[in-house]
């Protein structure tokens, strides 16, 4: 591998501001000091609007950039299952999402840089061209100087150039905390072995991506991937842990950290 | 009473956006021809996205202004029942649909220009100098030149006064569809007779207020009251006729007609 | 047509109680009076105790028979959107609704007869086992002797055999308001031309299922197809009228009218 | 202290079955198995279905009564702050919750025993008159023979008074996990030391009730109080160690324990 591979910089980000009401979920503040991005929960499928203007301030007091991570109408599924609402459907949700944590950006003077679908409307975008169309359409409208995050490696290839045609900056994202299959996208929560909960193995992942742009799927297949940010779920339990992990071992291995919308 | 007082300027609003997915409600698309400002559900007491967005469009082709109404997370009451919420919890339920409504103004190419708070979340501004502080901070947070709309009327005058302490600009706001007690506020949507249904003497009530700044209450009392706006709920039936009618009797009055942003 | 053909019973029953808070959908009160059997919502598409305690009322008032119509968690999509959940949670979801509205028959002196899965829970029924599974299995754990309500003709044979399968009563229903695609299922109501509103159009097409078991599909097919149950939607516009041409129609054509319950 | 006091049979109960979806919060499996009556949240201002079933298994298998503990339409406030409903409406909230619950006994082969008001609901109902008379009603209209828990002390004897009156039979609960006023309610939530989180002071507070029928409010006054049922949250963390220490302090003294539906 030439030295030059080895100067790399990316983005680290979490899916944070979870909790809802009287119910905590997540490793915000811990995680929050070790990301560079963080995607917060609009109140649809998880979060609430005083987590929301919690989690803002938070990110802002650790230099964290604020990013919505809009998601289907499905409290009680968490937003993790399919819903087959129209392209129109979509795109207000999206939008009426992105304006309500952008209010709390307001009220704290700070402003959204990205956005990543969340859940299964990420995963949905991934599979439909007309759910990724209307993705990008909503970030478009409110803003398109917003970054869309996408999935990296040729399963999202479809949802990142349908973002690139809209004329949106992309991240390329890898889910540090997931087993990929071997067609490249995520295995599904319902099965076992979904998660990778060991912190050290996780980080031993992300950094075969940046270095060598592989990634061995759940069958042993090898996957070929290139990632702008590497994502872990604040939600699920051991996060803290496993952020402070990948962020250390990274360091040590002369990867640099900056926010994608400043990498894009 | 004086001729130059008979030149009058006044700004006509109505509550409307309260459908709700396959539910339609109110008669927006008639009242819209009538009015200058449109106060727009905001997707917690009632509305959604999709109508929010068209609710948006239609203001705008008929050059009505947008403003927002937020109210309760009460979509099975209507937002037409006190919630008890802190002073917290209301400002962050405000500035989420502030924000939210604000993002179909910007995919639309237009902007939030005041905000009435919905249903009892208003009646308990009016009560209660908590409730309307929380008001007034979440506006002053979100947007320090949107209007914030106020019962007219001595006994809107502590809601009214918190709002100008927040350095916000306010309307003072006479409700032409229902009846008030002889304490200035409006009769109970829960009691006979709260509603006044004849549009034609919805419309002298409102010529009278406006020409003598008198009002008769339920009661008989005769209130001094004095507005810079009038208003009338587009899901009440009737609403279209009615407004139609305050709009020619006020015409024919010589009364003229400016969105409340350009009055206050 | 041999004689004895003529002489039949069907069961005539209606989606009903649909309306939420403020929001009145549907023309319960007339329709009530044509039909042998109500299906009400229970308060998670559609629906609210309130409207389901007054619903029952009405159908015991005009001696109907009560049903369950359960469906996804899903108000801002009114039920009539897929939905992507386990078996369990499909179990569960039912079982609650189907408790929620037998607690106003308990209050009412009456019981539940019969479940019919709604909107889109009933045609994800049709298409998919383990769906079909989920609601029969539910069903027969809150009460094994409710008829379980499943599609006529070809297409819904997998649903009916599950049903049997699961020691349930079935009957097979015709919808009088829609059209059908040539495989035996109804026009998705995304599509134009989804809906049948002519009146008599209607009670004709009725007419030919029971009396020649024949339906003309939207694309001219025709399907062979025998009914317990024929089916409007109360929500739909014209229900009223569309209900009074059926029951006319069938009358004057020997029909008698029997409640499922009764009839399977 | 008479020998023959010392000889007591209590109803030990805690609020349990409150999380929702993704969300986890009590500590229901270690709680239960010190407990003889659960309260099951039903799916309105907390729980869900699958939590529900869930719930009504665990109590099953822990030989411990199921109770419905139905709430206000508030899960953002965790059915914690007032809503000013009517009487009809919450009589049709109750019986729905009710009957959901009810849905999951069925399934289970087992049977509601009795009924506590969750959150604000049960604190507005020793308030106000018209709320405990729908409370009492909606228990009354779906089983008379339901037990009905009311505040113990002067405080709560409107509400039982009224529980009585409709004929039910009434369980007077004490709240071990919670600072009372000298008026004999609790200290709201929203003010700190509201809440009683050592397990020994807990478990020596209960003992002073069942013994000497005193109760020292959080101002130092001295309360009289009779109980049948002690309560503690499970939701409150801490909660299984107080349920432990509750139950080992009063067996150590000579107290029994018997469900409430077999004590009064």
């Amino acid at each position: 591998m030439p030295y030059e591979s080895r100067i790399m910089k990316i983005d680290f980000c979490s899916d944070v501001g979870s909790s809802f009401g009287k119910y905590r979920i997540g490793e915000d503040e811990e995680v929050m000091k070790y990301i560079t991005s963080a995607n917060i929960d609009c109140g649809w499928h998880a979060g609430d609007p005083v987590v929301m203007d919690r989690t803002v301030n938070l990110a802002m007091q650790n230099d964290v950039n604020v990013g919505a991570h809009p998601g289907f109408p499905d409290p009680l599924g968490f937003g993790q299952r399919n819903m087959d609402c129209t392209q129109n459907e979509i795109i207000q949700y999206i939008l009426y999402q992105l304006g309500a944590l952008q209010a709390f950006c307001t009220a704290n003077k700070t402003s959204l840089t990205h956005v990543k679908p969340a859940g299964n409307l990420y995963l949905m975008a991934v599979e439909h061209k007309d759910v990724a169309e209307a993705c990008a359409e909503a970030i478009f409208r409110f803003d398109p100087n917003l970054v869309f995050v996408t999935l990296a490696g040729q399963k999202g290839d479809m949802m990142s150039e349908i973002g690139k045609k809209a004329s949106l900056r992309v991240a390329r994202e890898f889910f540090a905390d997931r087993e990929y299959t071997s067609e490249g996208t995520l295995v599904s929560r319902r099965l076992p072995g979904s998660l990778i909960t060991d912190a050290v193995q996780a980080a031993e992942r992300v950094l075969m991506v940046l270095e060598e742009n592989r990634l061995i799927a759940s069958d042993g297949t090898t996957l070929q991937i290139k990632a702008n940010t590497i994502c872990i779920h604040s939600f699920q339990s051991g996060s803290a842990a496993m952020a402070r992990s990948i962020r250390e071992i990274l360091e040590r291995n002369s990867v640099t950290f900056e926010a994608m919308d400043r990498l894009v």
